[in-house]
Formats: structure tokens, C-alpha cells, sequence
């Protein structure tokens, strides 16, 4: 490669790694909300009326977990989570605990983390499994990278709405 | 260029197009929002005790309006709306009018739309006016793409709160 393909490759690789670390930064957002009291608080509602905070991490579970048949990575570790994107939080009668939520949390986000790191950036423009050949053709946007960006703001959505659950105070 | 250069900056370009298409999709979802009945309740709050919608607006435009002088692309449209920033809603007594607000926003994203149009994916990797030279050759991330998508996240995060708003029944 000549000096000026070498700076483009370093450049998308660069940004690429901006991407991730965007989606790693919600992901921690999550897991700090989750560190000391509130992992005891999962059936308190997020408002009145509104979903339960273990709901919502059950939900962000299962939506990163999924991740990883879309982005062409292997089965679901907890395919049994799909209840959390399925049903509403009024349907759901059994919530695991706070720590074994926790715990898939950090395994499947672990999980992503690991192929994240050796995916090349031109693999992150391939097509997800979610589109055909024959619509990619026509709607090349809907790679790997759109799943992670699109999934970042979902995870930062649910982060605004743990914000609120927080005690007065603990900011 | 030769052949393997021009691919390599096609995908450069894909990728920022991508990341701007994000931040744009945030944007939409708050403006969706206040497409009707909603632009008339910016006094009513998203939850008990917390903040007021038209808070939310209002801290959102002056989000914006700040990444302007934050690129390097001008001074801020509505300086006088940090307040939104500066201060929590219970010390703001007077907001002005939810068509106001939404005049502002739209005018505010449209002015950073324009500009976004015109850079380059170089100019993304560039630093932010917000980080010294010095710093920046520790810290290359620190550019302006990370503030793109940063600002993306926080828009996605206030749009989680404003959903918890939405009248029973009207997803």
C-alpha cells in the first residue's frame, strides 16, 4: 500500500474504533447504573406506571444478545431473553435477579466485545443478516455498522429513562 | 488516486455518512415528538418531579446550538438559551413557547445540517475547539466526530425521557 492508502485505512479504522467505543460507553452508562443499590431496586418502576427497571435491563439484554446473529457472530447466548423485546413488562411475571442480570449483561457484551476486536473496518460495511442481497444492493447503509450505531442510541434511550429511577440526589 | 485509494475514501465517506445519518435520525425523533399536541404541553413534566417537556426542548437546542463554535463552523445561533444548560429547570421560571422552541431547534439542526454537508471526512478527524493542540496529539480521538457522536447519544437519551411522556395509548 502507498503512504496515502495507508492514512485512508488508518482513518476508517480510527473511525470505526470511535463507533465502538460510543456503543462501550453507553454499555458502561448501563452497568454503572446497576453498581450498588439499584441492582436490589429491579421490580421499582422507571416512573409511575411506567416499566420496571430489571425490565429494562432485561430488554437491553436482549437486544444486545441478538446483535450477534444480525451481525453474522455466532447464536444468541440467551435466546430465552427475547420474552424482554416480545412482551411488555406487564406480561413479564418472573424477572431474574438484579445479579444474574447483571451477569448476562456483562457475558454478552463481553461477547461482542471480543468480535468487535477482530473485525476489520471493511468488515463492518458487509451486509447483516436481517437484509438481502438483493435489497443491500440497492440499500449498502444497512451494514454491520448501521446495527451498531442504531443499537448505541437504543441503549442511550433506556439510559436517559434508568436516569430518572435514581434516588433524589444521587445524581 | 489509484483504485484500492478511492475505495478506501468511498468507505470513509460511507462511514461519516452513516454517523450523520444517526445524529439526524436523533433529531427527527424529537421533532416527531412535538409534531401536534405535545408542542402545547412544554409546561407539563415527562414524570412526578422531574423535568418540565419544554425543559428538555430547550436543553436540547442549546446542546445543538453549541456544537457550532465546538467545530470550528461559527458562533451559536440562541447564546442566551445555556441557560438550558447552565440550569436545572426549577430555576428557569420563564420558557418561551413550545412553536418558538421547535422554530428554534429545526433552525438550529438546519444550520448544522449545512455545514456537515460540506466537510470532508479529514475535516471529522480534526480536533475540536474544545481540546488544545497539545492534548490533541496525546488524544487523536478527541475530534470532531467524537463530538457528533457523542451529541448523538445525549439526544437519544433525552428522546428515552420524552417518550415516557407520551400520553397512554399514543406509542
Amino acid at each position: 500500500m502507498d503512504n496515502q492508502t495507508t492514512t485512508e485505512t488508518n482513518i476508517t479504522q480510527i473511525i470505526i474504533g470511535q463507533a465502538i467505543s460510543a456503543w462501550d460507553a453507553q454499555n458502561k452508562a448501563v452497568s454503572k447504573f446497576f453498581e450498588g443499590e439499584n441492582l436490589d431496586r429491579i421490580n421499582e418502576v422507571i416512573a409511575p406506571g411506567k416499566n420496571r427497571i430489571g425490565y429494562i435491563l432485561g430488554h437491553l439484554i436482549a437486544v444486545n444478545d441478538a446483535m450477534l446473529p444480525i451481525l453474522g457472530l455466532g447464536e444468541k447466548i440467551y435466546p430465552e431473553m427475547l420474552e424482554f423485546i416480545r412482551k411488555p413488562d406487564k406480561e413479564l411475571e418472573n424477572i431474574p435477579s438484579g445479579a444474574d442480570l447483571l451477569q448476562r449483561w456483562d457475558e454478552v457484551n463481553a461477547r461482542l466485545s471480543d468480535n468487535f476486536n477482530q473485525m476489520t473496518p471493511a468488515d463492518w460495511l458487509e451486509r447483516h443478516t436481517r437484509v438481502s442481497e438483493e435489497d443491500f444492493a440497492k440499500e449498502p447503509h444497512r451494514n454491520k455498522l448501521n446495527i451498531l450505531l442504531n443499537r448505541t442510541g437504543h441503549t442511550a434511550y433506556h439510559v436517559g429513562q434508568l436516569a430518572l429511577a435514581k434516588p433524589a440526589g444521587n445524581k
